[in-house]
């Protein structure tokens, strides 16, 4: 038993369920994306935090609702784990009940807790509005299946300590501009949380408020009827769905919409405070400036996250279907549940993955993403080995990338090997050429060869 | 109980012993240190690949020794994790035993394993030798202390499938580049685990190499007679300390020790191996040119871990008392366990963390580690507000980062937020201002206050 799993470890190593190896091309592509996204961030005033992989469950727990709680990882205290579990303690209770004895830390979930954790920990070095960016790994123990996975990037951009429409259009901003120069044509669409709650109280179902926004959230998935008939299986009448559907098919020009909505939410002060909030963020982007991207509004925009209590934002691309490649809101008081009160905060997140996957789809990668190796210097023995070394640093000091074959292989091998990665040039370093000093310069390309001086090839390369 | 855990909660976040948040000045410091780290990498070839943070726990157990199985963090099974265990077998079993049945997956612990793994999966798009380098984040359960975290960078540059000794000359010259170019003055140690195993084969101790190798290890920390001490105690008789005592006291210029070494080693086939190799590093080196680090010959240096097979080399800082900021060595059939056999592997690793705080210490961060906001824009009221919301996009056309205060707060508080964000310049835009189209500009170090136009304040930034 023992020697056959060591047996089947020898023959395949594997990784987790939902969890990747990045080659360095994927790694080179990924790393564009977060560079221009970081890029972006700086320019427009937030800097980076980091917050740990690990954080205490009491921090996580009970933020992402059930089903939240239900995908944290969650750590195996380290030594005698079931020290504080007695036998009969063992037999009579849940796996859930047992959890507080046998795990006190977890994985980050998201970075918007540990953000609103880290503000309330550091309240007395940080200058409020505080504006942090975050790009790091989050954790969620969801099934996989295509485009979901175990571990994944965020990359989340907050400003907390502002209640000012400002933030709201210079996320946007943000947006338009991050996908601009990735070369993705988007979609940025905008709605409030308080036109949806005067939406439910236009028809007196503010006590569904919930089941609503998750119904007309789908629309785009499961069409008309289907929101029709998840409606009516939530009880709402044939009447009140009627008035729903009058917003919900508003569509077109946003400040045409926008007055249209104003009628219907004329009686519910909460509705026409969420409209006049989305006509100042569009009265502020046409202020400062066109944007590359349509920005819509959209009624139908729920998130179905609870904790947006203003403005929510969502990002599609235009040429491809796929669902949202970016998308966030306002919250208010996210802080409050670690006890700092009264703080509004307002933020975006990028969804590196499905980003990555547009840009594939759509060839939008450059050329250029990885970082190349310019050189190769090949050798056929010691001699041309000890010749080449000191011109490769030579090459080196220029801040020209370049390697060295490490031994005397055929050359056709090592010519191989620069042609795997992708290597432009090699330089051939036989006895003439350590004569004359003239190296042969080959294009892996082309095949074309010359002869030249290492002073010329540096000049070449540059 | 439930109210007072909330109140607990609500009062002090925290986040688990031994991890860290980053703030914005402390990223970019350690982002400068892997930039520099990363563009030395990759200048000689090296290319990044990325590995899950989890990993599945037959991937990690039983290749760090007792100590790291100790010391691994392991992951929870989801859902029920108790369905495998019944009663008595709760009662019955260690939490040693049970392991097996509540986790599958582990906390990355270093970056070699996972590397091995992914070489091992990855075998057949791998173009050999695979030169590739990692920066992630790795974690142990060790007791936390100052300098010591469970959770740390380690940044790795290995090449695979190669057993030329030029790859070990240029992992010396990487060393010998990251940290002239970070501003710390360094000595590279070199040995060669085969030396090491010579000397115990020339004291008829070669059962006894491992008590050696920790002994002498320990040169540094406990001086000679606490070393004679420890060998004493291990079994060791004197006429064999003291031809142990002839090996580790030579010092001094290299070719000369290793010279006087051979004599030493003359009846050991491995031994002198090892000298060989060690002669023809430096040989290389030579060769390939001079290093801005002292490169120095030191027979003592066994770094502890048993996989090296070959060179064994760490680099320590000579302005500052503090452990090795920088190790490596060969290793042959790392991937043996995985299943490939006979693939010979050298690699380094830097202490991202210790390096940080030698930085810290000597002031050898350059001030514009901070990716800065270059300018402020405040407003007193709407209409200034509205004045300056597209000049602050024309500024961010030209690439430089820009913010505006987001409400019309009184400027002074405005003056404090660009003075607590270090933003060196501040746009004051007022009535004056929007009438004749030149803002006032303020350096906010020196106060002065200049009248001029968006183009002409572009321009001073650029």
């Amino acid at each position: 038993m023992e020697a056959k799993e060591i047996d089947r470890k020898m023959i395949r190593p594997s990784i987790p369920s939902g969890s990747r190896d990045f080659s360095s091309e994927e790694v080179y592509k990924r790393q564009y994306i977060f560079r221009i996204i970081k890029g972006v961030f700086e320019k427009y005033g937030y800097q980076p935090i980091e917050t740990p992989v690990m954080e205490n469950l009491e921090t996580l727990e009970g933020k992402y609702g059930e089903e939240g709680d239900r995908l944290l990882f969650r750590i195996l205290n380290s030594g005698d784990f079931k020290k504080d579990i007695s036998a009969s303690e063992f037999a009579e209770s849940t796996a859930h009940q047992l959890i507080p004895k046998v795990a006190a830390k977890g994985l980050r979930y998201d970075l918007t807790i540990p953000f609103a954790r880290y503000v309330v920990m550091h309240q007395n070095e940080i200058n409020f509005p505080f504006k942090r960016y975050q790009i790091q790994p989050v954790f969620r123990a969801d099934r996989p299946q295509r485009g979901r996975y175990r571990e994944f990037y965020q990359c989340d951009a907050d400003v907390i300590g502002s209640d000012s429409l400002v933030n709201e259009m210079e996320l946007v901003r943000i947006f338009d501009e991050v996908f601009s120069i990735l070369g993705i044509t988007v979609t940025i669409k905008l709605n409030n949380r308080k036109i949806l709650s005067g939406m439910a109280a236009s028809i007196n179902a503010s006590n569904k408020f919930s089941d609503i926004t998750v119904a007309i959230d789908k629309l785009d998935k499961i069409g008309l009827q289907g929101v029709r008939q998840q409606l009516t299986k939530n009880g709402l009448s044939e009447s009140q769905i009627q008035i729903l559907e009058k917003f919900f098919s508003l569509t077109g020009e946003a400040k045409q919409m926008l007055n249209e909505a104003k009628l219907l939410l004329i009686d519910s002060e909460t509705g026409l405070k969420g409209i006049a909030e989305v006509e100042k963020i569009i009265e502020l982007l046409d202020i400062s400036g066109t944007t590359k991207a349509a920005v819509e509004v959209n009624f139908t925009l729920a998130r179905g996250l609870d904790y947006y209590t203003g403005a929510i934002m969502e990002v599609k691309p235009n040429e491809i279907k796929m669902g949202s490649i970016g998308g966030g809101g306002r919250y208010d008081d996210l802080t409050g549940v670690f006890g700092l009160k009264g703080v509004s905060g307002v933020g975006i997140s990028f969804g590196a993955d499905r980003i990555y996957d547009v840009m594939e789809e759509l060839k939008l990668f450059p050329a250029t993403t990885q970082t190349g190796i310019k050189i190769l210097f090949t050798h056929f023995n010691e001699a041309s080995l000890n010749y080449s070394l000191p011109l490769l640093q030579q090459v080196r000091v220029e801040e020209i990338p370049a390697e060295i074959y490490p031994s005397s292989e055929k050359i056709k091998k090592q010519l191989k090997y620069a042609d795997d990665k992708r290597i432009p040039f090699v330089v051939l370093a036989g006895e003439d050429e350590m004569r004359t000093g003239k190296l042969t310069l080959k294009n892996m390309q082309s095949g074309e060869q010359q002869s030249l001086s290492i002073e010329e090839i540096i000049q070449k390369l540059k």
